[in-house]
This record gives structure tokens, C-alpha cells and sequence, in this order.
């Protein structure tokens, strides 16, 4: 067998970091050689996750990045957001290969990254190095690269049930309505009352109605043409662990049937391994994606209003963090696409 | 006290009938004289609900009008849709009230009713003396009526969430986004596959995307004093047993700030006790209507879209359903409106 | 109508003081007059629980006793352990009666109480004059009392699955297996990383397997008559927001059948309202117990090794915690035992 | 690449069949060749599995022998109960290797057999050469061999849990109370209301407690060496979709501390792949062995009682079902024995 590429995972023991070690370990191509978070557990990896049994046996170590980059050709960072700008800049200076899945590096204004995080945006060079790491919109930027900002899990459910439309040019006047659940996992682990199990169980909401973060991101791939596309955004919260449903809602797209834009979103995507559009009046499940890096798409058209129904389902922890995240280093490493995802 | 109000609940074995015993149990003006339902269980009504101990103790019947009518002096009808039909004709011609909580007599325009039900609307004289049970919207003309058709749980959702609007006389082009998602009691107890636990855990999805029956009761209110209120309503299922939460989107109002619309939903609302709009930056929770008569009203304002956001929570089958029945009885048989519901 | 009781709750923040909000509300010879918490939320009781909507409106104060005392003729302490200790003696010298729902006041040998709560019981005037709240086996002792300690969760459910064998005096060799299972209200509502929705959907396990502090409580009422009935207790946590099931294994019982194991149950609990004998064959659930003040009992025997199964659910918020307490308080002031509980 | 041998899935739209689906898929040394059901769902296989996207790309036939033996190597059966009597003669008489996930062919002793599943067990030579395909106890018997009987869930849990103590060669005289706990899919797909999610969320209860058909087995097994071992085995259902715990309470053992419990466990389970033995004070949960094929012990020792509590966590679908036949297919295809689980 050929070397393996070795592989660390710096956020280890949050969320996006488990789902990480999970595909990882399965991956041909790689050996996990590092773990750590910010703060020590006290625990090996095994210890925190049992399923790593047999495969990843490393202690989980607090993040040096000395010893990170000289254990690593690739570090995955799963950090909350803010925390990636200290330590990309010495990990890029050493040459360690990088996918970032916190917000940090994934806006390329840094007034609207202020605006929508409260965060200044400080690696101007590692800002403008940085890939926006959507395959299925921009492979051919991720490819072989060093440095890629892999996208958030909302914009990544919505930006590809809105490739088609956008790969066409159309724009559209009438705000789009973005209608997003998510699991509770998309809030990582933090410990919230809201979140505890005897308030969320039989629990559902909307939050953060009026500006989620997520907008910055999703303003600023509809608006790469410089063609006008508005678009209302509000997000749930679902009492299930993981999975996001988008239900996008567009008016005035130049088709007049179901059928039409079909025909865009299938000729789309032919051809992508990660992204499925169900057949005519199939609703896609979080369910049917559940431990996956897939994205299934229904459309539905309202004849009376004219009005396209898009929906997308993504797990927020495969397609929408990790499983994407491993897309990208494949694209980075030249492994096939799909390798470890299938 | 006074002598007590004869009541009668047919279809006891469904969700509503279950939720209108537990609620009549408590109620201090009425006493329930009669179960039945379509099949018979051979189980007593005790056996079926064990909270019914030390409050209700019947049989419960296999449905025969001649003695319901003999027993009761209101009956409710919680009946598949098409039931009622002939069940209704011969009850009011003894001359038992009646509230009944399916479709069958909500929707004045028969040819609308087929259209969207399948089911021919066979008792023209039962359907032109109807009222359509929305306390908040038609409180005067279901005050000591003899026959109320209950509203359907996600009307009721979106008619309160739109009724400052459209008391107001504001209509709008736009359509109205209606992104309503339920608890699997909405569809009732007839065994489904994708309802079984093991599926449904875990899961979300939406359905009926291109048409729902409730369409054709959001259409006929929404369109009572002849203006144009254009919309597109799309039902999802919630892994949840209770409650619905809709999210509306509003766009072209005559308001331009969260303020001004607030100002409106708290005139229409104030002195309701049943309605309560939240404070600015809240959003409903199903939780916290659980197992009330209760609706909740958030709302925010997109300031870059000029959107308004409107989100109501129910419980499906409190004022989605038993509660409002139960409300509906208040008020036909002259008790406070609240009485049993607080 | 006669002059109503005044009633506060203290500790209403807290899963306890909620249910108990909820019941009293209903109670038709009581006014809630007063609620407190020993931190300030800086809401009103309507805030935080908006189903007292139209019934209950008072500010959530932090506790004062004075204030306390003045404004209630009985007071229901819902607070974390150790705490009723320095609650207790002020209320009860001011001459106010007392429900404790904590554990402070229920272990009459302090020795154990210190060995499983690692808390010294500092009020032995209290301590002595407290009443055991658990009215199916201690009903004379505590009519017209002014004190009493409200028994556990785990106790409860497993107490009275016993206590048709105790009344006998029957006493048993081989350790009779509790196997309890318990929602996750049962741990109050202090943050917890296993406990978050994330974590704990879709999850179970055992925890204090060796001790669990509840054990005190069985001890102290297994020997209330000097026989011996050794037993092991095991709790579980349960994917779940309420309800505890406690499967009970007796060997070596007197009897030889389930049919005459069940005449002597059923003897034990004719008349009472609360209690209940399931028909031979069913198995008691959560479900059918959920919001009530009941406890299912339900009966199997295993031919083949003579072994009695008996499985008790109750609410573990209802007749586990505010139900019972509502329950000691009937008794208490001289309503009906079942008044507003049923 | 060495030619893969070719496997086959009869029973395919079940739940153990969707699992052993999701892990041939990833096994290096198979490919799946073939999948069927009993009756025709008229959709692919990728369709009601959608994550065998890129993966397994088959037809759902309907049952075919000759088909079904000229296509596999090897053949797994995921049908109900009595369904693979009628099948697998013919399979082995066309010299298919064949995995059984049945009861059919896992108790020796047809009397007891019958008793248990009201079936007779018809195919005497078949019953003969099947091997009880529990790894850990019999990985001798299982190697090469072309027929296994892959256990039930609850026995699985259960042997495990108790083959060090059976290795020893211990007895026990106090019946061991096997209190055992599992998710929904352990009762298969089909339609009874008391698994709807909306009868099941929020429940849980025990069920057929004074006779399980998997006593058959654990029988069987726990006698297997000529010692006494008499138990009480009472299953409930946790409103989860998959995972068993099983807590056993042994009483008598010749040993007087964990300390010695667990060095007796830890000495059997040495080397075992699959078997982890916790940490003193840990307790197994379902959520660490969710979609693996591990199971995790715990182990308790209560000292008032001297009772050793043995607490076991599987996947029913792993190495309840699934995981563990596709390990059976290992030792018989003589691939190492943790292909494909790791």
C-alpha cells in the first residue's frame, strides 16, 4: 500500500471533531496521527470515543503547534469560531496543509465578518489564501490547494439547493424565503438549559430571526455574479441530533412547471456523486441522510402562486462539517472525490 | 350548583376525543354522559384512559344517534373527515347541539371541498347554518349557536398569526410564505409506516407540498372581505406527538419597523385570553403551549427585506383542536369563555 | 365560596415547584399567593411558566421568610437538598405549615441520612416532628399534621409496589432487584453535559449503581417493622422528560401463583384512588400515568423459579414530587384526599 | 485485488437487512450481488436505502432460489421467525453458504423450540449442522463452517455478559434477574399502533415478562455445560430506535469484591475484539456502541448484598444482528475476524 497521508484532528472533542475521527479512520488513503482540543480531558481519544476501538489509538493531547505540524501533512481544525485565527497563521508558516471548519476565514469582506460575528478578522494573507471549500461550486478552486475554509452547515444545505438557479445566472426580486431546521448538534456542545434534554425533548423554535451569522456567508456566495438575489433566512431548532432540512421558497425564477426546473436541477448535478434530486413529488428526509455526505433535493411547484418549493437535507455534521471537510481534503490531496464517503 | 350540561364525545378513541375528555373532566358545568366511537374496542372508556379514573367511568359505545341524542345535550363529533356527514343531519334533528371537530362543515364552497377533500358536501342545509368555530375571528355569531364546524389546527395556526393583518383590511401581493411544521397527532391514529416510532425518531420532513387539504380553509378565510391574500402554505412533520409551530413571512406590509407592527397585533389582541404576543426578541416555543388552549405570537422585522415574521405556536390538539371545541361549547352554551381552559 | 387557603411555593423555578404550580392552580381550595426561588430570574411566575396564564400572577421573588410567612398558611419547599435544613425552622417557629419535597427531613437516623447524603441534619426538633408524606401507608399520621416530609421519586414507586407485602409482614431472604428507570427530570435542572438533548437522545444507561442515595429511604421503610427485606436498588436514566418504571423481583414470597399474589394487592388497594391493579397480563406504562397523580401496578409470575415480577409507574413529577405533596396537603388542611388531583 | 467473494441479502427491506447492507457495502472482501425480500416493494435497493449510493446499485427481487444460489457465495437470511425453514434446505442442497439471522435454526432441542415460537422445526438435518454463531464462546465451532444460526439480540447481550462467569464454570442457585431494556427496531417492521411515535415518544414498559421466546436460547445456552443456572428474563421497550442494555444481578458467586469479579472478566475477554470490560464506576451506555459491533460491560459491586451487578450495552442491529453475522461470515470465509467492523 502506498503512504498514508498523516492527518490531525484539532478540536477533537467537539462535534464536527468526533464525526471527523469517525470518517477518518475508515479512509484508505490516511492515518490519524494527532488529536487534541483546547482544553485537556484527561482522556485518550479511545476513552472519549469508544468506536475508535481498533483503529485511532492516540492520547488527546492540548493543541502544540510544534508537535502538530511535525505529526501532520493535514490538520482539520474544528474550533469555535474566532479561535482558528491564532492558530492557522503558524500552522500555514510551517507548511501544514489546512481545513478550517470554524467561520473564521470563510468571509472574504472583513466588515460584513465584523458585522455578523463581532469578531475582527486579523490574517489579511491567510484571508486572501483561504478556498470557500463547496465542491460542487468551486472544485476546481479547491483542488490541490493548501487552504481551505470549509463552509457552515446552513449555507451549505441552502447554497446547493440554490446552485442551479445561481450556475444560470437568474436572480430574482422577491426576497427568498430560507426556512431552516437544524438539529441541536449545529450548537455545538456548549451547556445551555435550552439544550438539556428535559427542555428540548417535544421542544421546537425558531432563534435568531432577525441575523444569524450564517447570512454573511449566504449574502456573499449569491451575491459572487454581482446579480441582485435576496433572500430571507431564519433558522429552527429541532429536537433531533442531528440533520438540517432548508425549505427555500422562489418567486419569479423564469420556469413555469415543476418540470422545468427539474430539468435545470438535474442538469446540474449530473454527475455528483453528493448531491441527489428526488423524483417528482418525493419530499427529501433527514432520516435518508442521516451518517452521510449526502445532499438530497426536492421541488415541488405551487401552480397558483408560481412559486418554486426547494428543499434540501444535509446532516449538519457530514455534508455540512466533517464529511464535507473530508471532500475537501481529498480534492487538496488528490484522492478521488468520494474516497472514505461513499 | 347549578344542574349540569349533558355532554357526549364520538370518537373517543381518536387523539381530539381523548383531548377533549381530559378536558371536560375538569370542566365544572358539564358532565360527560356519553363515549362512542365507530368500532368498538370493548374496552370502557377507564380502560382506554386511565386518567379518566375518579372522573369518567363509561362504556364506550359503538355509535347509535337514538341514544346519543337521548343522553347528551351537545355532542362533539371527533370523526374522519366524511363521518360527520351523516352523522350531523340526524342529531340536529333531535335537536342536539353539536360541535363538530372535522372538515365536513368548514368550508361554505362545496365545490372547494370536493376539490380539495375528494367528498362530495351532502348536507347543503347543515353547511349553510355551520359556524366556523374561531372564537377570536367570529366570536358574535358562534355565541348560542346550536352547530359550530371547529377550524382545522393549522388554520387556526395562521389565522390567528394573520388576523391584526387582516382586521386591519390589508391584503398584500407577494405571497404569503407559510412554513408550518406539526406534531405527528395531526395525522391522526391510523397505523403508517413512516409514523412508527422507529422511522419517525430522529426524523423531519415536509409533505403535501403542491396541495393540503387545510389550503382550502386558509383560502376561504383569508379571502371573507373580498381582498387579495395570495399564499403558499407547506406542511412539515415534526418528530414531536404535539403542537405546531407556523412561520409566516410577510412581505409589503403598510408598516417599516417590528414596532409598528407590534402596536397592530396588540390592539387586536389585547383583552383575548387565549392570544398572547410575545416581547420583542422572544420566539414560541411548542413546549410552552403544551397541553393549553393557548396560541403564542412572535414577530420580528428583516430590516434589509422589509419582512415582516410572524410565528404562532399551538397546541394541535388544544386550540388546535379539543381546547377550541371546548371554547366553542363556552360560548354556545353561555359559559364564561375560559371555563375549564385557565 | 369559603375562604380559600393561602399556598406559596418556594423553589418554583425548579421541575418541582412547576408541577406544583401547575396542580395548584386548578385546586379549588387554595390561592397561590406567594412564589419564590433562591436565586432571582427576574421574571414573573407568568413569565416562566405561561400556562398560569389567566390564573396565577405574582412576581418569582428570591425567598424571605418573613414576607414568606406573612403571606401563606402552608408553604411547599421545592429546593435542592441541604437547603430546606435552614428553611424549615424559621417557617414553623412563625407557625406556617410545611410540605418539604426535598430529602432533608425524611430519614429519621441522621447516621444514614449523613452516610448518603454527606449532609449533617442539623434540626432535630424538625427532623422528629416531620411526617413521612406517603399517605397509601401513613394516611392517619399525617391528617391535620403541620410538617411533613414529602417522600422521593424511586421511593414512592417502589414503596407502594411493596407495601400490600409488607402489610402482610412478609419479609424475604434473597435480596428483591429494584431495577428503577427514571426520565431526566428526576435530576432537577442543574446543567449537565450527559444530560444535554444532544447527549442523551437516543440513550440509556445505569448510574450509582453501588449507591444511590434514595436507598436510605427504602431501608428506613423496609424495616419500619424489625423484619428483614434486603434489596438492590439500581436506577436507570431514561431517554425520556418524566415518568420512573421500577421492575421489583421478589423470590421466596408465600405465595404460589399470580392469581394469589393479586388478591392480596388488590385487597392492599381497594379504595384507593390513587393506586392501581392492572388486569392480569398488562404491564404498566409511562404514558398512562403521565400528568397524573396515579401509580399502575402491575403483576407477573415466572412459574419456572417462583419469582413475583412487580413493575409500578408513577409520574415522577406527580405522584413522585407535586402531585403527592398536593396529595399531603389534602390531608393536612381537610379537603377531600383526592381534591384537585383527579 | 483478490476476487471478492459474492453476498447476498434475502430479507433486504427489515431493519438487520438495512444494516448488513450498510456494512457489506464497506467490507474489502465482499460485494454484494444480490438482495431480495419476501414481497415486492417495486423500488431498488438504493432507493429505499439511499446511503448505498456509489455503492450497491442492485434490484429488490423477489425471493428466487435458483437465482439467489447462482449469484452468492454466501447468503444472509434476515426473515421473520418460521421463513427460513422453507429456505434454507434448498440453499444448502445448491451448496450456498448461509447465515441464518433467524430463530430457526438456533435451538437444538425442537420441544423446546415449539414451546417457545409455536413453530415446528422441520428440517432435522439443517438443525444438526447449524452452528450458534456467538463468536466469543464458540469461535472454534464457527470457523469454516457453511452454516451458521446468528443469535438474537437479547441473548447476545446476555451471554456476553455472563460467558466469563460460565467459563469459570460457575453455578448459581438464586435465579439471575436478567432485567433487559431495547429499542423499537428490535421488534421489526411491522405495523402495531403501540410503535407509532406518537403512542412511543415519551414511553416505555415491560413486555411479555412471564415468557420471551429468546428464554429458548439463553436456556440453551446457559445449560450448555450440564450446571444449574436458573434466571428471570423480563424485556421492556425504551422509546429508542436501536441499542439493548441488559442488567443482570447474579447472587451466590464465588468471589467477594468487584475487584475479583472484574479480574475474572477482564482475564476472558483479554485479546476479544469486540468485548470491552469498563472502568471500575463506569457504567455502559447505548449511545457508545450505536453502529458498531462492540459490546461494553460494566461491572458493580453491591456490598451490602454481595449481589454482582453485570451491566451490558450492544447494538441490537450490530452485534445484535447484523454486525455479528457479518463477523460469522468472517470466521467462515476466513477473512480475519474484525473485517469490515472496525
Amino acid at each position: 500500500m502506498a503512504k498514508k497521508f498523516r492527518v490531525g484532528v484539532v478540536g477533537a472533542t467537539g462535534y464536527s471533531g468526533e464525526e471527523l475521527l469517525r470518517l477518518l479512520k475508515n479512509h484508505p488513503g490516511v492515518s490519524v496521527t494527532y488529536t487534541a482540543a483546547q482544553t485537556d480531558r484527561k482522556k485518550s481519544i479511545q476513552e472519549l470515543y469508544p468506536f475508535l476501538r481498533g483503529s485511532v489509538d492516540l492520547p488527546c493531547e492540548v493543541y502544540a503547534e510544534e508537535r502538530a505540524a511535525a505529526l501532520c501533512d493535514l490538520i482539520f481544525l474544528a474550533l469555535p469560531h474566532g479561535a482558528a485565527l491564532s492558530v492557522v497563521p503558524g500552522l500555514r508558516r510551517r507548511g501544514t496543509a489546512v481545513v478550517d471548519l470554524s467561520a473564521d476565514y470563510r468571509i472574504k469582506d472583513r466588515q460584513l465578518f465584523a458585522e455578523y460575528y463581532g469578531i475582527e478578522q486579523t490574517d489579511a494573507p491567510g484571508l486572501s489564501e483561504a478556498v470557500y471549500g463547496l465542491p460542487e461550486c468551486f472544485r476546481a478552486q479547491i483542488k490541490n490547494k493548501r487552504f481551505v475554509a470549509n463552509p457552515g452547515c446552513y449555507p451549505t444545505s441552502i447554497l446547493l439547493a440554490l446552485q442551479p438557479v445561481i450556475q444560470r445566472g437568474w436572480e430574482w426580486r422577491v426576497p427568498c424565503v430560507m426556512d431552516a431546521k437544524s438539529g441541536v448538534t449545529g450548537a455545538g456542545k456548549k451547556l445551555v438549559e435550552s439544550l438539556q434534554f428535559a427542555e428540548m425533548s417535544g421542544n421546537f423554535k425558531a432563534y435568531k430571526v432577525e441575523q444569524h451569522p450564517h447570512e454573511a456567508e449566504i449574502t456573499q456566495a449569491l451575491s459572487r455574479d454581482g446579480k441582485r438575489r435576496p433572500f430571507d433566512f431564519v433558522p429552527h431548532l429541532l429536537p433531533v441530533d442531528r440533520g438540517i432540512l432548508s425549505t427555500l421558497y422562489l418567486m419569479g425564477l423564469p420556469v413555469a412547471s415543476e418540470e422545468e426546473l427539474r430539468a435545470v436541477y438535474e442538469a446540474c448535478y449530473s454527475g455528483e456523486a453528493f448531491v441527489k434530486i428526488l423524483a417528482k413529488g418525493e419530499t427529501p428526509e433527514l432520516k435518508q441522510v442521516r451518517g452521510t455526505n449526502q445532499c438530497h433535493i426536492g421541488l415541488a411547484w405551487r401552480k397558483k402562486t408560481q412559486t418554486a418549493v426547494v428543499m434540501s437535507v444535509i446532516d449538519n455534521l457530514g455534508k455540512g462539517a466533517g464529511g464535507q471537510a473530508v471532500q475537501n481534503m481529498n480534492l487538496m490531496l488528490g484522492f478521488a472525490e468520494t474516497e472514505g464517503l461513499l
